[in-house]
This record gives C-alpha cells, sequence and structure tokens, in this order.
C-alpha cells in the first residue's frame, strides 16, 4: 500500500506482537538517549503510557488508545465495562481530538456486537486505524512534497523549519510534517532542516532530531526563541508543523510555541504549513477559542533529566525552590496564519471552505 | 542620589572593596542555587567573567569593562598598554554596544594623562560610571512608571511580561526594564511578572525569578514557547524589556526571542516597551541590520547544569551525541514593534526622530 524510504521500514512507533497478542510502544521519554519498547499489558499501563507521554502525537495517542479499547474488552466486555474504558482512555489527554476519534470508531463499531465477540473486533478495528494511519501520513507527504518543491531555489538547499514532533513518533510511520520532509529527502532534494527544541519537553531535541538522524535528514537544532531571528534572516523556506486538533474554520491547536513561529514565517512572507490526518479536524469545534488547552505539570519546567558526564541518567532542578510556573501544553494559531492545510486528501485552504472540500 | 527599596540597599550586582581596591562581582552563572561574590584578581579574570557571562546585561558589562581596564593600569599604563587592554575587552562580547561605549569613556579620558596618573583617573571614572548608572536606572524606573501606571485596570493585578534578565543583575542596581516593576511594586501597585525562561541560558529562570522573589514581587515563570499564548489571552497588559543596543533608528537589539515577544504583543495590540540607558544606542548605526549579532557555543544549548536530588550539581547532556545546533544569543526587533522606548531623559517614539531628542 505504501512505498517506503529504505530507512523507514523500521521506523515504526507502535507494533502488535500477534504471538502473545500484546502491543509494544516505544518508551518516547527515554529517548534520544534509550531506544526502550515497552508490552502494555494492562489497561493502567495503557493509561499511564500516554498521560505520561510515553506516547504522545495526537495519531499516535488515538491508535494506542483504540488498542487499549480492545486490551481491556478481553477482560470485561460489558457495555458498562466498554463505557468505563471509554471515560478513562478520553480522560488522559484533553486536547488532541484524534483521542475522542479514535475512541469513538471503536466504540461505534464494536457496541452493536454481543460482548464476546467486541474484543477481536476491537482489534480488527485498531489494527484497521494503524494501516490507514501509515496510508494517510504517506499521501500527506506525497501532497505536502508538491508543496515544497516549488520553494526550492535553484542549486540552494531547501529550509524547513519545523517545531515539537510530528514526525512518525507522533504517528505510526512517516508522520504528519515530517512526511513531506521524508518524501523530499528521498525524491533527491537537498533539504535541511531547522529544529526548534520545543520546551519545555524538548520533543525537537530529543525525538525529531533523533528521528532525522537515523533517516539521514541534514538538520540542526535550535533553541525556540531563535526561530523569529532564522525567519527574519531570509534561513528559512517554509514552516511545517502538526496539528493536535484543527477547528472547523482552520485555526489549528498544535504545541504551545506554534502561535509564535506562525506570527513569525506571516511577517516574513514564508510559508506555514500545518500537516494534519483529517481525523484532528473536529467538526464541532467552530473556531480555536473553542479548544480546551492541556495544563501541564509546573515540574516539566523546573526540572529536566539526562546524561551525566559518566552517561548516568540524571534529573537536575534548573530553577530554584518553590518556583512558581504555568505550563499551558497547545497553542491555537488562528487559519490566517496558516497558507495551506495538508491532508491525505490533499492540501487546502485553512479556512471553513477549504476544509468542507473534505466533508 | 536615588531612593532605594529597603530591599533595595542589598540589591548590588558589582562592589569595589576600597581596603583591597579590587572589584567583586556576583558570579552569575551559579544562580539562583549559590549566591557567590568572587574577587577580579587580574585582567585575565575580568576577561574570563566577561566572556563566560559570570557578569552579564549590557550595562554591567560595561562598567565591569571599564574597572578591568583601570585594574590592568596598576600593572602597565602606558599608551601600548592602554591600546591592548581596550583591545582585549572589547573582544570579549561583540553585540553590547555599553561596552565600546565605557572603554571609549575610560580610555579617551586616562589617554592624555602622564601614564602615572591613568590607574587612579580609570578608577574615578569607573566609579562614576557606576554612580551614574544607578542613577540613571532609577530614572528609567520612574519613567517606566509613568507608563505603565494608566495600564492597569481598575481592581486588577497589572501583568507584565519580560523576557532574559535586565534586572540589577544586569545593571548595578535597579535594573532597566525591571526597574519600573520596582518603582511599581514600592508604590503598592498590585504588580505580577511572567517571567520567560529565555532558552538557551535560562536567564529568566535563573536571574529575573531569582530577583523578583527575593524582592517580594509575585511572578510566574514560563516557557518562552507559552507567551504567545498568554497574550493570545489577555493575560498581558505590558511588556517590558532591555537592550544591548539600540540602532539611530529605534531597531532594538536584544536576547535572542525578544523579536518573538514584540511580534505577537503587536498581534494582540499590547504595549511593548524596551526600557535602556542612552548608553546602549548606537548612534554609529543606522538601522538593526548593522548590528553584529553573536553566536555562542552549541554547548549552551545542548547540556545544561543545576544539583541533582541530593544537591550535587551536576552537568547533564540534554542531546544525543553529536547534535548539530545554532545558537544566536540576539535578535532585533524592528522599531515599529515597539510601543516606546523608556530612557533615564524620559520615554520618547522608537524612530529616529524620538531619538534625536536624546541628542
Amino acid at each position: 500500500m505504501t512505498e517506503y524510504l529504505p530507512e523507514m521500514v523500521e521506523s515504526c512507533s507502535l507494533r502488535f506482537d500477534s504471538d502473545s497478542g500484546y502491543v509494544e510502544i516505544i518508551d518516547q521519554t527515554l529517548l534520544p538517549h534509550q531506544l526502550v519498547w515497552r508490552r502494555l499489558e494492562s489497561l493502567q499501563e495503557y493509561l499511564a503510557a500516554i498521560a505520561s507521554m510515553q506516547v504522545r502525537g495526537a495519531p499516535l495517542i488515538g491508535i494506542t488508545a483504540a488498542y487499549g479499547v480492545a486490551h481491556a474488552l478481553r477482560l470485561a466486555s460489558s457495555d458498562d465495562a466498554l463505557s468505563a474504558v471509554y471515560a478513562q482512555l478520553l480522560a488522559t489527554r484533553p486536547t488532541a481530538v484524534n483521542l475522542r476519534w479514535a475512541l469513538d470508531v471503536v466504540h461505534d463499531a464494536v457496541l452493536p456486537l454481543p460482548p464476546e465477540q467486541r474484543p477481536a473486533a476491537a482489534f480488527d478495528i485498531a489494527h484497521r486505524l494503524r494501516r490507514e494511519d501509515i496510508h494517510n501520513c504517506s499521501l500527506i507527504g506525497e501532497h505536502g512534497l508538491a508543496l515544497l518543491r516549488p520553494l526550492q531555489r535553484k542549486g540552494a538547499v531547501l529550509n524547513i523549519m519545523t517545531h515539537c514532533n510530528a514526525g512518525w513518533l507522533a504517528t505510526i510511520q512517516w508522520g504528519t510534517a515530517l512526511a513531506p520532509i521524508y518524501k523530499a529527502h528521498a525524491a533527491g532534494i537537498d533539504v535541511h532542516v531547522w529544529v526548534s527544541e520545543t520546551r519545555p519537553r524538548n520533543q525537537g531535541l530529543n525525538l525529531t532530531a533523533w528521528e532525522l538522524q537515523r533517516s539521514g535528514v541534514p538538520y540542526t537544532v535550535v533553541a525556540d526563541n531563535s526561530c523569529g531571528y532564522l525567519l527574519s534572516q531570509g534561513q528559512v523556506d517554509a514552516v511545517i508543523v502538526g496539528s493536535d486538533r484543527t477547528a472547523a474554520n482552520g485555526d489549528v491547536c498544535n504545541k504551545v510555541g506554534t502561535y509564535l513561529k506562525a506570527l513569525a514565517a506571516s511577517a516574513h512572507a514564508v510559508p506555514f504549513f500545518v500537516a494534519l490526518p483529517c481525523s484532528t479536524i473536529d467538526w464541532r469545534c467552530n473556531n480555536g477559542d473553542e479548544i480546551p488547552i492541556e495544563e501541564r505539570s509546573a515540574g516539566e519546567l523546573l526540572s529536566v533529566c539526562g546524561p551525566d558526564v559518566e552517561g548516568v541518567s540524571r534529573e537536575i532542578r534548573l530553577a530554584a525552590h518553590n518556583t512558581p510556573a504555568f505550563n499551558p501544553a497547545f497553542d491555537v494559531t488562528p487559519a490566517r496564519l496558516v497558507t495551506r492545510l495538508i491532508t491525505e486528501a490533499g492540501s487546502v485552504e485553512a479556512s471553513a471552505q477549504g476544509l468542507m472540500a473534505l466533508r
């Protein structure tokens, strides 16, 4: 169904072990220092994996949650049990709409079935969502590539800026924002990526840099603060980011800091693209003001983990004791700052009208 | 000459020990975890203190450098020796214009004197610059306060956002951007400060939070990435930052990330003030494009120090080995995004015409 870069065959964030019947995920909180696969053996482990961001990225959250429902139904598959697991998984992350979307798909498909048929049916649906995600991300890559090609100046490197991680670690394979970059690299385009570190959790530094390194795509890490400077200096040909939830008017909710990049791209007339599977579109949400913004723990800002000079993993404190901090995880970029939305069904204008074509 | 808040008497970043004849500075690289005063006993120690950012902030860099000249002249005070120390100190930091300004003041004053009179004269000038800096920062505080008062909504907290550290740690006392905040607090205004952590060196988290905590001014630390969100939510009544160099047209060069805040403030019609002593104005510089932007070591981005759970100071690695990184230390905010420049001589429009009134 999809063509892979040779190095993409092994680039998969979640796998299903058909012998054991368990799902295994990469524990993304340990990257880039360690690549550790974890088997999810209980609903509690699913809930913790999503809430603690061992898995993150809107598409991957959704598919992991779908498997979580299937897993839980093996133990108890009554209507009440189904409702309970749905509610528990939905509560793990409030902003990403794929989570609700994937849970709804599974829930609505298995509810009419007799309880004993529900577990197998739920697994079948989760498998299907997984396959579709790979296919959709590959298509996003192709549609994005078509937008990138005309931006390359003859003989020059094509400089793309991204934020956070919207690569295959955020989906199953390919990614959303990174899919066009992988396709461009595979097509022989001389692409270079500005990776914004993405405080406070450093998903750019930890995940995007790791992905690009693995795939041989040239990149340079910068502080989030440097992005305005790079744009002002003509060092960026396009910005591409992902989306955790897209409102029906084209407003985009994505990792906090996205909005600042969009403002700066607009100030320098640099195209600002948002790559998203249609499952991130929330048709019930009229505009970005209606999207709940998750507030995460202040601790994410005030301490950080990593290996010391001897390679021993340490947590260190960045701030004085009892420093008050506020940690919103997302922000909203208004549609007027978005050049195009790139979906599996093609790229569209970021507007109610543009999105309507996808409905 | 200046009135202090009671807690400001002890808030001083550099002191001269008249018994020993040595200058002592706070080693700002150790804040907020340790308050350590270091005596500067050689020109090498002056050069290292500035280059390694034990002292930082445009005004403090300038005054430290003036003392550095005086110190070096004690050992050798010929014309050649004077030229050599001038050049060495000037090379420590390329962006801050006060460095050149302060060096020029000392150099030009002592050059006509017989070599044996130069050391004492240089110390007198450094002392004078130090006194003037305190006085000027206090005046900046008063002029800034006059701009803040009308922004307070009846019964509401006055929310100010700042970036990096432009407090008394960046000057001798009071600070530039923080001076109006200290004056507002002293005047009984219910002020609260959003402190942007200021990657990659975290001067907001390390220095501004520490200063405000010491002075009892309420504050909350946020990721640099959160600032667009806060502005979009009406949580900010004004942004105030400092300046490392101000061009003759009103363009402002300040810590990288300032420009993104200015774009976001402008998008939400929130006043964006820049507080600066006139010594940061570079009359020879027509606009921000002419200001050299210091690039600092990639290591500042890729590793970080702090105490572990047992309080032992550790350096940890944030990124994978050999991660390529780019670390510009400053950016330029164009004059059109600056609501007012606040100087010791009053606040003026950020334009060639506005600045001309100060000349």
